[in-house]
Order: structure tokens, then C-alpha cells, then sequence
């Protein structure tokens, strides 16, 4: 008799792995640039959209928001005063955005006037870096109250993101954060991530994290 | 033919529970007040315990102390210098810790001689209260620089806390975060909590949070 091998482990990302690939062909399909913004609790993920988004519209980008977190749409109701379509998913508990989440957040966008979607992550440092979401483009949002040897202590995120935004930088006075230790911290986990430091708050830097976005939106559009 | 019902999640969770309960008759046994630290990465978890350590020391009140982090040993490293028995456990990847590991922290802590354990979690706001350890004492750190919805957003963590310290509030005039705001939210999810506010930066009402915890380690000595 045959023993019969369950990998639980394994088939659970294998499923998710597979919806995650259908959901890069329906963005690749839609020529939509994605993006997953990921972060602790609290490191101004939504604030940083709120003044990114006018930017994006500013420059004729028309993008779409998936908000997911545990319980609640406060994140949402700041978004949609924008004016632009936006999705909120409450996981319920669970601790991170799943591939099939995404998958109902995209087939409640107008996916064929978008150019961009971007995905607002559960606030957490560890888990959403597990599950693939068949997202173009990772993004983790530091700040700087967090602390600098963060990278380190949870390198998988920063390690799979193309770029790390450092927020809170107006208040690097009030804190013990230094940068330059920060960016080397970075640097042992991630090679070739850009670093953009910027104040969600008072909007510091913020037109040049969106000049960065809206070139790789146009790069991806021509490839 | 009879089906086979195979309950995964319930399994995990059976096999943690039981290892929780050991740790739990582990600590009675030996008369120590166990307290679970948790909190977001950089909400100072750590730096708490730097300014509380030596007021219980101060108080002749013996402790050890439970590192939890997915990699690295800057928190234990931190902590060993008031010179008391610390473990640092790195959880290589999992976003939480569960009671076989801190059975593992138990085995290599001199039980006899400590009046407390404090197990301080991996920084994650979601998943380390998914898991019972075995812990007396569950203790939630939040911090004005995370923004007053918190509780709201992340409501597990915080219903199952018995005590919800509120840091940095030294940074209040630095951010936009109401104190009285912050607590109706926390009364949404859990109406008996404790709440203490504290700077981990300068000390403030340390003393006080260490009072508190001092009265409950006398209380569980006289139960």
C-alpha cells in the first residue's frame, strides 16, 4: 500500500501561488500596474496615500484601491473621498491580504479605465511578505518612530520590496533614528530596493515618490 | 465506509493549547507571574522593559525574561545588561510565538529563584494573540505614533489584554493623536482593561506602570 503524503503547508501557497498568477494575467490583460503596500500598524500606509493619490490624478493616472484589513473601513473612508474607486476587504481575523481576496477586490474594480490599483496591506511587518498577491511591485512603509535595526529583525518584507518608503521624517528631531544606520540595516537584507524618505503628514518629499511611481507605471505600460 | 474529518486549524491550536496548559502548571508550580508583552514592531515593547526592569529590581521582585524575534538577538542583547537571565528565541520566520517555544525559554530559565517571567512577543499586532502560552498576564503596548484607531482596526490583540499601555507619549505634541479618543476606542473592544500612558524615552509614570504590576505579582503570590 501507497502512503499518501499531505503537505499542508505547501498545497495551501500552491493554491494561493495559483490565483495569484491568474490575478497578474487579468492585471498584465487590463495593462494595470499594481502595486502592495505593506507596513506596520500605524506607519502611515493610508496617510501616505492620501497624499499620494492627488499626485496620481494630478498626472493623469486613474488607479483603483484595494484597502484590506482586519475589521473596519476607516481606511476606505479616507480614500474614497478622492473620488476613485475603492474596494474594502475585511479578512476577518486573519492577518494578512490572500491571493483570492485580491481576486474579489479586482472583479469589484472597473478594471478597463484603470491604469493603476494599488493594494493597501493589513498592517503588519511579517505576515503579508508570505502570500503572493500577483502584484507588479512591492512597497514597505517604515517610519521613523518605528526604530532603524527594524529591517533586520524582519527581513523577509524588506528583503521582496522594489522600494521602502521612510515616513514620519518630520519627526526625526523628536526621535532617535538615525538614517544612514537605517539605510545600511537595509542594505544587509536588500541589495538594489530604492529608499525614499518622506512626511505623510506634511507632505515632504511626496511629489518625488510619485514622480518614482508614475515612472515605473509608464515603464510597465511600454514593456 | 465512515469519513475521516480532518480539522486542521483545530489540531494546531489543540496541540498549542495543551503545551500552554503545561507551561501554565509549570508556572504555578514554581510561583511565578507570567505577563505576555505584545505590541506593533517599534512600539516599544523593549524599551519599556528597559526603564521597568530596574524598578523591579528596585522592588526585589527576581525576573527573567522571553525574547521573542523572527531573527536577530538586539532585544536580548538590550535586556541582559541589568544583569538578569534572559532567552532569546528567534521564531526563523513565524510571525508569532507559540507555547512550545516559550516551554523551550521555560527549560532554559532558573525557575526557582525568579518571581516573574515576562515574555516579550514578536512585533506583530495581529497574530501573537492568536496563540495562548500559558501566560498569566497579557499586556498590549500601544504608541501615540500609531494612530488612535488602533483598537478598533485590530481588535483581537486588545480584547484579550488585561492591561493596555499606551508609550511615547512624550511625542504628543508631535502628532495628531487624542488620548480620550484613543481610550473610547479601546472601551469598544474591551470594557475592563487597564490603561496606564508612559514614555519609554523618558520615564514617565514607569513607576507607576511597575506599581501596578508589582500589586498583581503580590496578588497571584497571595492566590
Amino acid at each position: 500500500m501507497t502512503i499518501k503524503r499531505i503537505q499542508i503547508g505547501e498545497n495551501l501557497f500552491a493554491k494561493n501561488d495559483e490565483i495569484a498568477g491568474e490575478n497578474a494575467k487579468i492585471f498584465v490583460e487590463n495593462q494595470i500596474f499594481s502595486i502592495n503596500l505593506m507596513g506596520s500598524p500605524g506607519s502611515g500606509k493610508t496617510a501616505i496615500l492620501e497624499k499620494l493619490i492627488p499626485e496620481l490624478i494630478n498626472n493623469g493616472i486613474s488607479c483603483g484601491v484595494i484597502e484590506g484589513d482586519i475589521a473596519g473601513s476607516f481606511d476606505g473612508e479616507r480614500i474614497e473621498r478622492f473620488g476613485i474607486p475603492v474596494v474594502q476587504i475585511n479578512t476577518g481575523g486573519a492577518c494578512h491580504l490572500e491571493a483570492h481576496m485580491i481576486r474579489k477586490g479586482i472583479e469589484n474594480l472597473p478594471l478597463s479605465g484603470l491604469d493603476m490599483v494599488i493594494v493597501e496591506n493589513v498592517g503588519n511587518l511579517v505576515c503579508p511578505a508570505e502570500f503572493k498577491l500577483g502584484v507588479d511591485f512591492n512597497i514597505t512603509v517604515a517610519s521613523v518612530t518605528e526604530g532603524e535595526e527594524k529591517p533586520v529583525k524582519y527581513p523577509l518584507m524588506y528583503s521582496i520590496s522594489e522600494l521602502i518608503v521612510l515616513n514620519k521624517v518630520d519627526l526625526l528631531n523628536a526621535v532617535e533614528f538615525r538614517v544612514e544606520k537605517f539605510k545600511e540595516y537595509v542594505r544587509q537584507v536588500n541589495v538594489q530596493a530604492e529608499l525614499i524618505n518622506v512626511s505623510g503628514k506634511t507632505g515632504e518629499n511626496i511629489k518625488i515618490l510619485a514622480e518614482y511611481i508614475i515612472k515605473k507605471t509608464k515603464q510597465y505600460e511600454k514593456s
